[in-house]
């Protein structure tokens, strides 16, 4: 592990993206949001893609110069065309006009579609709340859950987020996944010959299984709450894909390699001012809400570790595997 | 249990509420929900209701007599204030509101405060996609989850709903609560004397338990998915109550008695033009992902079994507990 400051490791990232076929404005927007998701301490989504990200870019299954376009369909609607680029700047194209044309609204959709990995879903919406704006987001991607009843993945691991501004601390930002674990912890598992435990996955017949190699190899994640996160995992999937003109999950290819070209997935914003719903008092409304929460020993505001990680990462740096750092840093040209 | 057409149940629930301290246009509104509920096959939302409500109209917890006010606060902004009346009249406003509103704005949101128990929430998001929109809902209802890791409720049961129109089909409707099971469930093996199995509750303390008196008394439900369903709580409490400035869960009086003055809950929705953001093609996208569940052996699409209830109930009418039928009676008059 080697320390590195968050402003090195962005300039890091920018020149190993722009030496692999993509632009500087592109470049940058995405090394920011990668560094962002190491600084929370979630290296999972952090510069760790950055290789793939570089791959995918050069072998042109990611367009590195996409300009994302934008059309208005309504006073308060926002179709956004990825171009089979990163997703990145297409989100920030789609939030940069919702912040602007949700003061006449109250509320504004963003429909983001022919893109690609959100990354943190949690940061965008944290990016609206820092506005003083409420938001919800929901997103697709290669599929990982089946229906409920069956045995083939249709939908993505399709995680929900949602913030909030708080009066006087930084905003209240949930930001989850549909499945009951993340596919990380299963193909680590399989990876090592472990076990997994009963209700994180299904077999390619359909049927629970603890064996982890044979939950990666054509089986299935479990959502959440059995039936009902099978249900919310469907409702994502309609907001990330069809709301978006997106491809489902079924239909895209992996985040994580070169192969099937651009994944074409969807995200989906709701973007609102919370004033003109819940009135004037509706910051100090949101705060009694928390404090009746850390009222309660043994509870937490979600999302509180990784402001704390934050913290950390601005003072003291990041974390960064050698054998990653020498990846790109070969990859940025020594 | 005597067989009732739909028909003949409406005009009786329409008599109990008008005797009742109940003006004849919300009536109307609210006997037509309930039977609706008894029709799906959803009696715990239907005219066994009614004489609760009753008797909360004649004691002015919830006034019978309120005409909801509405404001628009922006082009795709709408609130609603309940004036502490049935939810039902102030829903219908506000999203009659919407329909129109969301030709020119694409997308709108609808805020209902001072608000009462919204009934089958899958109902209200199934009419907008009668008339070929999406929508999603978020409620809030009186305590019933937990902050994780706590021990005293402040999240009700907290319904989401999403629906949207398919091409040659009903809509689509998603309708489930954040907790593992319903209240009833518990509230049943309670008065039986009965063990709930482990997972479903915890006891005032804050820990498992498999005694449904104790989760009954001072006790929660546990959500679903654990920490991922106490945030998803946490977001619709949020949305049903911060922001359509209304009582939280912990704060509002119950859907079931006359005591504590009015819940004041509030409503949430979302109401959007799928074609304005997913495009042109969307809804037979949205049959090609209905496509592929069913193509599955053993899924089904969600909401299917009211839909049958549905028709099967406007064929031969809806079965109804004579003691209840003797009740509503008595309470029309004779």
């Amino acid at each position: 592990m080697t320390v590195t400051s968050l402003q090195d490791l962005r300039g890091l990232a920018v020149r190993v993206l722009t030496a692999a076929t993509t632009s500087p404005d592109n470049a940058a927007v995405v090394a920011a949001a990668l560094v962002r998701a190491d600084a929370d301490g979630i290296p999972s989504h952090g510069v760790a893609r950055l290789p793939v990200f570089a791959d995918q870019s050069k072998c042109s299954k990611v367009d590195g110069f996409a300009e994302p376009g934008l059309s208005e369909t309504g006073a308060a609607a926002i179709r956004i065309d990825g171009k089979c680029g990163f997703a990145f700047p297409a989100i920030d194209l789609g939030l940069t006009r919702a912040i602007e044309m949700v003061e006449a609204a109250g509320v504004v959709a963003v429909a983001i579609g022919n893109s690609s990995h959100a990354g943190v879903l949690g940061h965008h919406v944290e990016r609206l709340a820092d506005h003083g704006l409420g938001a919800m987001a929901f997103v697709n991607t290669p599929a990982a859950i089946s229906p409920w009843g069956g045995n083939r993945p249709l939908y993505g691991t399709d995680p929900i987020a949602f913030a909030c501004p708080r009066p006087d601390a930084p905003p209240l930002v949930i930001d989850l996944s549909i499945t009951k674990v993340a596919r990380g912890k299963i193909k680590l598992a399989a990876d090592r010959g472990e076990a997994i435990p009963e209700g994180w996955a299904l077999d390619g017949d359909g049927n629970p299984t603890t064996d982890a190699g044979a939950a990666m190899q054509g089986g299935s994640l479990l959502p959440i709450g059995d039936a009902k996160g099978a249900a919310l995992a469907l409702m994502v999937e309609l907001m990330g894909a069809a709301m978006t003109g997106s491809q489902y999950g079924y239909e895209a290819s992996s985040f994580f390699d070169t192969e099937g070209g651009p994944p074409k997935t969807g995200q989906f914003f709701f973007v609102f001012k919370p004033e003109r719903l819940g009135g004037d008092g509706v910051l100090a409304r949101i705060e009694a809400l928390m404090e009746a929460i850390t009222d309660q020993p043994g509870t937490r505001i979600p999302g509180q570790r990784r402001l704390d990680n934050r913290a950390k990462a601005e003072a003291d740096g990041v974390d960064i595997p050698d054998e990653l750092l020498e990846n790109l840093t070969w990859r940025a040209g020594g």
